[in-house]
């Protein structure tokens, strides 16, 4: 075998998977953005042929053949070259996928996107006992996909989807020091008092999009590769690293919108820096779930809600919503720092968010392992909310039918999300670190030396590396006390 | 065999085919209007990618052995049946697309995209001779790929592409009635003096906007199922008959940007109403390139610069352009249908517009004969626009650099343009017939009795029959003398 042919054989048939996938990620985009509503049934069809010939095409035998022959070579070869890389990255995906029955995958996307409509009507009409049967079809196939892979606890086996390597053994371990961490934190913002009365008020929208226009390039999403457009649910899509699609959302009467395009910026800005000789791979993409939600954590809560941040941005703020001239910036800070439980996770502070993220771990874990009842899930979400936050649930649509995870099949998904906050705030102490005056740039609007940070350590591997070894080469590992540090912080 | 099985594994097979195309048109139509322009490059390579993969399957034997189980049984029933449609068109489809070898169509592809960049420049600095050897590449391949196949004359084979089954000799026959019409026409069309100068002056964008909206609801797009987005150049894609893609462009000193919308709006109808159980197969698309253009030019010549059309509108128009109060019906009806010998075919009046295609039609046999080398074709324009329509060609920007179509190896496809122009007076003559009060539900901005009428006759069948077929059930076929009838009244 003549290994340079071979690898360019391997490359070629993953940039055209690459390619399907991103196309289906425009479709998916247009979907929510620009397409005509009454298009919805073919495109559903679209994106399933897509998804299906791109998923045929990378577990075919002949991608095995190509690892096969490239196996030897690619072991002599630095463990962090481009080379290696997509050869063992590709090796354990391909593995995996492997695995499982075609049959098996084809009856849980149907399966999902049956839940997703019947989840739909029953959040509109708040009717849980509705959603159970579809609930439980959702389960059932989850479990047996569990039992197409050896792992110590059935778990493990949906984390792995999205956090490749990590064990629940280990989510469990960060979460519970968390939850341990968080408790007392929520008590002690029961009892302050923070004015967050001027948070509405009227905030024209255009002047919003103006705002979220600076505050993006200046966060570094170069000129000519990027858009953001309305939607009803925020996200960021990258077609390529030079096609950064983010969304946002603006109410005239809020200014949530501003946190949300933070949020999508900071996962735009990872993909947009992936190395570009990764281009057409799959390793330009984040290394998993949780490393892009640090990334889109760190620019919401560390960068966007800080005081620097808001020292450089409110002067421009105040020009263009001229009711905030009653309110000092320190006011404001506290404002959008404030700490107050609710019902609703997608509306959370950064106290209380870790905890909702603890409930939904716990009752997957539950719910997987058969130990809950589906019918008694709802009742055992309201109890947990009692417990964990004090807050009583009025009806199942603002608590177990809040989230559309569930809905989708996506099971494994919600830790992350908690994960991705403690890691942000433990590459934030490392970027502090090495820009020792980042304070002050912030507050000059300068962003350069943060993302040169973040670009070398993080963003530019791509999914090179495992997250395990990602985070070995940055903090580590997961740790919480840093941002629950951070969290006490916020309410002392 | 079990022929409804293998009719079902067909039909699969082709919507899967035509997700991929349609999947390709998406990424086409968000190139030209949303893509961030730092995406090109990939862009290029994701579309080549949905390209080749779409042909691969469609050309694979399987596909063969589908059509070979299936033949006995298509021929059993009714020829305009959805299944012997299907079944007949994909058989023609397939044998004349494995004539070509990949490589071939690859080396084509290639050659027309540097030829596409090579024209930009010489267009750029109206340079000829820099554009000689990139067209003399595209020419030698197009030669190739006749040579694949059985014909008459060379440019049957290029013709077929767009006008299935349509032979050179036809064309020659009714270009040619058309040009000897033609010519007296635009010497009496000389001696006529008509006022356009109010077509230039302050026409806000905005405005333009809103009355594009309105006519294309009028017509009979259906509340969320289209869109329409500013480009460059106008287009019409349509990603599913639910979902039409409409562009145009406005400039704020003139009106030409509401043609253009009744023009893409046209083909837009068509596509649109095709009948929904063609959804997902190749057969959801328009006949040929001539009857699609026969729709666009109905829409935009015979219904839009009619008199009974601006009875309707004109009113509105003047309240979005307010110095148009001192200009009537019917000298604004006269303004818009004026004729004028010029340079820019795609800028031609309706008169001049079929000389503009007859230059090009005999230039393209010439090319593609090798009678006339490549060096020599600027100049054999030049004289010839002199001949034909009476103006001197300044330089070749202006000229035989105008139109992208030999850049991107497109040669048999200007023909179509004139044929349209043809069957659209041909097709309007018959719903005039079929609705007696045609004008005067169009003075009341009717559009329902004539859509009706092309749906039925035209519209609905999308690509079930061969265009000869198709103007067989219609018109008959091909006839140039009720548009030199309809020509004839403009200029009298």
């Amino acid at each position: 075998v003549n290994a340079p042919t071979r690898y360019a054989e391997l490359r070629a048939r993953l940039a055209e998977i690459t390619d399907l996938e991103r196309a289906s990620s425009l479709l998916a985009w247009d979907q929510q953005t620009m397409m005509p509503p009454s298009a919805s049934a073919v495109r559903g069809a679209q994106r399933a042929t897509l998804a299906k010939i791109a998923h045929e095409r990378f577990v075919a035998d002949e991608t095995g053949r190509l690892l096969d022959d490239l196996a030897a070579w690619a072991e002599g070869l630095p463990y962090d070259s481009d080379e290696a890389s997509l050869v063992r990255e590709t090796r354990r995906e391909w593995e995996k996928e492997r695995r499982v029955p075609a049959s098996l995958r084809e009856e849980m996307t149907h399966a999902s996107s049956e839940a997703f409509a019947v989840w739909v009507e029953a959040r509109r009409s708040s009717d849980f006992a509705r959603f159970v049967p579809a609930l439980q079809r959702n389960v059932d196939l989850r479990r047996r996909y569990i039992d197409c892979f050896d792992v110590e606890e059935p778990y493990d086996a949906v984390l792995d989807d999205f956090e490749p390597g990590m064990k629940t053994r280990e989510v469990r371990d960060v979460l519970g020091r968390l939850e341990r961490g968080l408790s007392p934190l929520v008590a002690e913002a029961r009892e302050r008092e923070v004015d967050t009365s001027f948070l509405r008020g009227d905030f024209p929208v255009d002047e919003q999009r103006r705002l979220d226009a600076l505050i993006v390039s200046r966060f570094g999403l170069r000129e000519g590769a990027w858009r953001i457009d309305p939607t009803e649910h925020p996200f960021a899509t990258p077609l390529a690293t030079t096609d950064i699609r983010l969304t946002t959302r603006h109410f005239a009467d809020r200014l949530d919108g501003v946190f949300a395009t933070m949020h999508e910026c900071g996962h735009g800005l990872y993909e947009h820096n992936v190395d570009p000789a990764l281009e057409r791979t799959p390793l330009a993409r984040g290394a998993s779930a949780a490393i892009h939600e640090s990334q889109s954590r760190l620019f919401e809560n560390l960068v966007g809600r800080g005081r620097a941040f808001w020292r450089w941005l409110y002067p421009e703020m105040r020009r263009s919503f001229p009711e905030l001239a009653r309110v000092d910036v320190d006011a404001f800070h506290r404002a959008i720092n404030a700490v107050t439980p609710s019902l609703v996770r997608v509306e959370a502070d950064q106290v209380t968010y870790g905890l909702h993220i603890v409930l939904r771990f716990e009752l997957e874990q539950e719910m997987l392992s058969g130990r809950l009842p589906l019918r008694e899930l709802s009742d055992a979400w309201d109890a947990r909310m009692k417990e964990c936050l004090g807050v009583d649930v009025p009806d199942a649509a603002r608590g177990v039918l809040q989230d559309v995870h569930w809905a989708l099949g996506l099971f494994g998904y919600f830790p992350t999300y908690a994960l991705g906050n403690v890691i942000s705030v433990q590459l934030w102490e490392k970027a502090r670190a090495a820009v020792p005056d980042l304070d002050a740039q912030i507050e000059r609007g300068e962003f350069d030396a943060l993302c040169t940070f973040l670009r070398e350590s993080v963003w530019r591997h791509g999914r090179k590396f495992p997250p395990r070894e990602l985070l070995r080469r940055t903090i580590g590992g997961p740790d919480p006390d840093p941002y629950l540090r951070h969290l006490a912080a916020l309410v002392s």
